[in-house]
Parts: structure tokens; C-alpha cells; sequence
């Protein structure tokens, strides 16, 4: 199945989600309102809400109560992401212009709190204390694995773990409660919640160390920003960890890492790229996601074989398949 | 009643929170302990605590409990604070260097982040719905209020509303709740609740004028950074906006601002003060001061004459006359 077949099949619970998120982030405050929308507008691909929906289809699957799980999760989301912007000095994020680089660092640090504040708001609509537990205890993780990648940043001596450890708490913590969320608001039991937890996890991980992988080898088109994003603002990542391990090439990587930080990323990187391709370090990270894909649809064996499960096997293929 | 001698009294429950608040906040990320730690040791009054605990009084007071709501509202007023610094460019806060000038203003910002999440983290201790509504709220007021003070940064057309409204946002309603969650967190009636909450708003109110006038009036070694830092930021205050009224000042004071703002507050502003000190802004700033304290006050009335009624009192008045 493709992706985008399954989004047609959901459109029109997507759609109200969609219309929700839109409500939700509502305000008096003009510039709030402008900036704000102007982060909804630019799009993304929901897939935390969409797997909120689908986690909930193994419950009694009401959406007007498990809204109040999807909304928060995609504006805690998009909150993290207006405060990665403050970091990464980027200009753009899907070909859109930043909210730091149309107005300021400052009106995007206060509207990251501001989305952040609105996503608690409607969460609290929720009364399973389960539910809010489980939230804030990712968004602990997720503000960790922040400053553990500022720490990290430019650190070549860094291990797989560390990096293993950082993609969780950036991304798969969120992407796996967004699945075991879905399954407790609908009222799921323990162990399919469990179960939904481990599929989203280490989807999760496949999806950034994909993500990581296009940053390194996608075009400026197929990844709406310049190549290369991630090292120039010193962040290591995968192939580059596995390319690091190459006795042969490391000097050379070293001595391109080391001149990328003094030009403060300001500088062509081709060479870079090339030596990582010519390494087999993208051959290693993509069967790093491929094992995380495998975990991901083993986590599925345990659930009834519902149509979601079809559809989350669907999207799993669809991450170890993402093209570069 | 002096403040010294009622926290002298509570010193034991004060000193447990103290205890508390440090646990909260730790962790395996070396620079996230040593950042949250540095913001914790630069101290403060700990009033909103202080306030839960006195609330709580007219309930039954249980620390095990309230706890879970007196940490995570001070945590709340520190991320607030550390994520102000990234925004004010303040060096020093309370005569200590802040997160930003320290470190730098990323880490300002997920140290911010950081126990912004921890606070939450807390209070899903709590399982009364209410408590996290009451809280998400304002805390999506806060974030308005720091926006709306942005947007309004060298406004010299604000009126008096627009101030009460972003102090409001700012300061008021994060002590109101202080005091209606420790009411509501040990079991006190509604109606209660409702004058606690009353009480706070007033007294947050008067205080947060006091502080704006303390900004201008204060010394260097009074408040532990250079006065004026409120100006020179762009943030107009109560004593300014009664001075712009002043329609013989006015001309002179709009020069001043002008000029402040062109010289991006890096300018010698003792002219400014001056004026402000001979308009008699400051004595009906320190009037409106004082009829926040008398409605504060008067909040108490319905309130059972129990100890912590008459610490209360012995606050609004302490807040009333605080020396600039």
C-alpha cells in the first residue's frame, strides 16, 4: 500500500484534526495568531495524529476523545521544532521560511512556549492521570535529548550509543506514545498499548536515522532545505559516526569536520558527502533502519489482525523503503 | 508582622520544598543539572510556594500533598524567568550572572524547556482534573503576556489597560493560582478557593507594580541589576505611561524614549528618571499600588480567622510598603 492511500482512506478524520490543530492554536494576540498559523500552514505530514488514530482503532475508536491526544501531540511537536529552528539558524524548514528567520528569535522562542502551553491546555481534557504521566515524562526526555545534542554538537569521538540514545529522545519517544496513546484514550488494554508503544518506538528510530541519511544524500528539493543541514550546525549523525570508524578515511573526514565548524558551516561540503558515500557508511546506516523497520512490524505480531495493523505494517515498509 | 519572621516560622516546610525543588530537577545531562542548578541557587522568595502553603492552611494541610503543586508552580516562574533573560539580554538577575550571559542563549532556552517539562512532570502527581486545568491555563496566559510585551516593546501609545492586562498575564495570575491550587490541592470548599485566588490576583497585581517602580526608582544594590533595565528594553511601565500623560513632559519624555531606543538601551538614562521622578507618575503608580493591596485584603474577609489569614495580611502589607 502507499502512503498516500492510506491518507485518502483517513482524509476526513485527518481533515478534522487538521481543523482542530487550527482551532486549538487560536488567539487574540495578532502576532501569536500569525506566527503560530504560519507553523500549521507550512504543513508536515501529521504523523503523529495519524498514528494516534490508528493506535486507536485497537479500542473503541472515538475521535472525538482522542483528539484530545492527537492535537497535543502534533503542537508539542511543531513547539519543539519552532525551538530547533532558534538553533539551527535555518531559513527554511519545507521550503517555507522559519518563524526566527520571518520575524525573530525571540517571537520564535515565545511562540514554541505558547504552542507547548496550548497543547497542555487541551490534554487536559483528558482525566486518565495515565495519560498525562505518560506525556510529560517524554517531554522531559525530549527537552534532555536537546541539550544532549547542543553537548554533542561537533563532538567526533561521540559512540553509536550516544546517537542511538539522542534520535530516541528527539524523536521516537514521541512517535511511540503517540501510537500507545491512541490505544489507552480508546480504552485498549495494557498489553496492546505495549505492543503499539514498541511498533512506534522503533518506527520511530528507522524514520530518523532515515531522516538523518536524507540530510546527507537527498536533494535541496526532496528535503525542502540545503543538504547538509545537519553538519554544518556540528550535528554528528549516523553515517558520519560509521564513516568516523573507517581507519582510512577518518583523518580525512576529521580534518573536513574540523574546517565545517571554523567556517561555522559556511562552506561547501561536497568533498564531505562524496568520502561518505564512497564509504559504505550509508550502506550501514540504512540497514541500521531496515532492523529497526523488521523490530517495528515483529512489535505488530501480538495484535489483532485488525485493518490498522495492515496500515501501520503499510507505513513501516514505507519508512524502510523512503527514498534518498 | 515582618516577612523575615513568618518565613522563619515556616522555615521547615520552606526549607523541605527547597530540598525538593533541587531533587526535581536533576539529571544525567551534566549540563542541564549544572544549568538548572545555577538558576535554582540564584534564589528568590519563593513566594508562589509560600503561597500554596498558606492556602493549603484552609484546607488540610498535607506537604506530601501540596507539594506536587508548590514545586511545579515555582519551577513554572523559573523557566519563565530563564526564557526572559534570553529576551531582556540581562547579564545578572538577582546579583548573579543568568543561564544566557553564562552559557549562551540556546542553553537559556532548553534550560528553560527543561523545567518547564520537569514541572509538569510533578504535578501528574496530582490527579484532580481541575488542578491541570487551572494551571494549563495560565500557563498559556504567561505565554500570551510575553508576547503581547514584545509586541508592545516602545509602544508609547499604550494605555493603562494594556499594562494592567500584560501584568496580569505576566505576573498576577501565576499567584492567584498559587494560592487557589494549595486550597484546592488540600480539599478546601470552592468558595474558598475563589477568595484565595481572589487574594492572589491583587496582591500579584500590587507586586508586580512595586516592581516596576523599584526598576526606576531602585538602586543597582536594591535590586541586583541596573535600574532601568525595564526602559532600556523597551518594556513601558506604569510610572512611564502616567508620566506620557503628563502633557507639559510628555514631548520630552517621547525625546528620551526615542533616544533610548535608537541607542538600544546602551545609554545613560538618569535625564529619563528624573523626569519621571518629578511628574508625580511615581506616587500614583505607588496609589494604584496600594489599592490592589486594599482589594487583596479585602479578598480575606470571607476566609476563617486562622493563622494563615493573618500571614496573609502581614504579606499585602509587607508587599504595600516595599522600599525603593
Amino acid at each position: 500500500m502507499k502512503l498516500i492511500d492510506l491518507y485518502a482512506k483517513m482524509k476526513k478524520d485527518i481533515s478534522y484534526i487538521e481543523k482542530e490543530l487550527e482551532r486549538s492554536i487560536d488567539c487574540d494576540n495578532v502576532l501569536l495568531r500569525e506566527t503560530s498559523l504560519h507553523l500549521l500552514k507550512a504543513g508536515g505530514k501529521r504523523i503523529r495524529p495519524v498514528f494516534v488514530l490508528l493506535g486507536a482503532k485497537f479500542g473503541t475508536y472515538d475521535l472525538e476523545r482522542i483528539k484530545h491526544v492527537a492535537i497535543p501531540l502534533e503542537l508539542i511537536h511543531m513547539a519543539s521544532l519552532v525551538h530547533d529552528d532558534v538553533i539551527d539558524d535555518a531559513a527554511t524548514r519545507r521550503g517555507q521560511p522559519t518563524v526566527k528567520s520571518k520575524w525573530d528569535n525571540r517571537i520564535a522562542m515565545y511562540t514554541g512556549d505558547y504552542i507547548f502551553a496550548k497543547a497542555l491546555s487541551v490534554v487536559t481534557q483528558m482525566s486518565n492521570p495515565a495519560i498525562h504521566q505518560i506525556m510529560s515524562k517524554a517531554i522531559v526526555e525530549m527537552s534532555i535529548g536537546e541539550m544532549e545534542q547542543i553537548r554533542l554538537f561537533f563532538n567526533t569521538e561521540q559512540s553509536v550509543r550516544d546517537y542511538l540514545l539522542r534520535i530516541r529522545r528527539k524523536t521516537a519517544l514521541l512517535i511511540a506514545i503517540s501510537c500507545q496513546l491512541g490505544g489507552i484514550a480508546s480504552g485498549a488494554s495494557e498489553a496492546v498499548a505495549r505492543s503499539l508503544y514498541a511498533f512506534g518506538y522503533n518506527v520511530g528510530m528507522a524514520f530518523q536515522i532515515r531522516d538523518d541519511l536524507l540530510d546527507l544524500c537527498g536533494t535541496e528539493k526532496e528535503i525542502g532545505k540545503p543538504p547538509g543541514s545537519d553538519i554544518r550546525q556540528g550535528n554528528i549523525t549516523i553515517p558520519v559516526i560509521y564513516a568516523l570508524q573507517n581507519e582510512r578515511l577518518r583523518p580525512r573526514l576529521l580534518q573536513e569536520i574540523q574546517r565545517i565548524q571554523e567556517m561555522n558551516g559556511q562552506t561547501d561540503i561536497r568533498d564531505f558527502i562524496q568520502a561518505l558515500l564512497s564509504s559504505g557508511a550509508v550502506r550501514r546506516a540504512e540497514a541500521l533502519a531496515s532492523r529497526y523497520v523488521d523490530k517495528a512490524i515483529a512489535a505488530l505480531d501480538r495484535l489483532p489482525d485488525i485493518q490498522a495493523k495492515k496500515d501501520f505494517t503499510g507505513i513501516a515498509h514505507f519508512i524502510g523503503d523512503r527514498s534518498y
